[in-house]
């Protein structure tokens, strides 16, 4: 199955997206690597979860901005590429998330990692680097550094 | 215009940069991805700001410490290039920020994002992700990961 | 003398390496570009060291544990290569930290860059970044980001 049949078979509402915050761009392709801009659970142009200093994050709403962060690079990946049948390979992710517990930053991060073997299937899985951080923009608890490999 | 003349416009000073504080490199060009070190707001050879534990980096402070990062990463490139006509496109910028709060950092992280604009062009803006960390290097408030395309 | 040989005259035991905590892989090719999951120090299927928030790591132990998290670069990088002597180039490091104090985080991340250097040369060095970060996967004091060039 495709990429574009999963997320039809999944029920994926990947109308949404972010838009550049300042002076850059969503997606940058060369040769056949496409960069993605760090994308956050932003939903219906707005934070989806904030979270506050010294707060903490448990696996279930962890997960949950994780995977809204998700669907925002398929999303902006779709609109760069016109279908996600393009996308060859997943290659980077870095998730960075803000008041997740060591030992449950792995399982946060999968809220992202799982959607994206979900779609793309499991022989196309990135790398993963998890890192916990002071802070994110607008107070968001994960942002995700996205890098593919895409077919012409 | 070319990035060079813009640089002339602009009366940018790309006399600095920095040198390596261990068993790396400033560059590495690989293909036609040109890979820089994290870059930091260094001039006349140290710190150009120090942020200590706990303080706060207002807007304006934060930017002009971009804007020095920024700075070396246009002294680094050229160094390594030759020319900074030789970029052919900003593909992926990281800025890391401490002391930031949390709505502000894009406001901070466009100070160097806007200097890359303004010397490369709107149509060779990269992607982008903030982070908000706990400490950089020598107590510096910001650290600038950067990738770009290269001609050969 | 070849990346091989020089972990052999320096006695490093790459029968290590780590293996994902969730829906990703450890390496992704993708042209002549090698990717790696954030390298942790793992030893014997374990943490090597632990931080406590709060807690202050000194150089010594910073620096062991970014040469144990080093060596699970190479084992993984092997694992997938086959041979280190495909590497042809390191690329790019992004050395994430806790509790290390400003000043001595460059000094820490050199326990990772020494060793790659040793292994592949001075020629062949990456360029770094150095990231102090409030916290990582299950308490670990470090987390190595590497890209590597390799031949086919």
């Amino acid at each position: 199955m495709s990429a574009e049949e999963r997320v039809k078979e999944l029920g994926l509402d990947l109308s949404g997206g972010q838009t550049p915050l300042g002076a850059y761009v969503e997606a940058v392709q060369t040769g056949s690597l496409l960069f993605l801009t760090g994308m956050l659970p932003i939903a219906g142009g707005k934070p989806a979860m904030v979270v506050r200093a010294g707060e903490t994050v448990d696996v279930e709403r962890g997960r949950a901005a994780a995977r809204v962060a998700a669907m925002n690079v398929l999303a902006v990946a779709r609109k760069h590429l016109g279908s996600l049948d393009r996308v060859t390979r997943m290659v980077r992710l870095t998730a960075f998330l803000v008041g997740v517990v060591e030992a449950e930053q792995p399982k946060v991060a999968d809220g992202a990692s799982e959607l994206f073997r979900d779609v793309f299937g499991a022989e196309r899985m990135s790398v993963r680097s998890v890192i916990g951080v002071a802070s994110l923009p607008l107070g968001m608890p994960v942002e995700l550094e996205v890098t593919m490999e895409v077919a012409d």
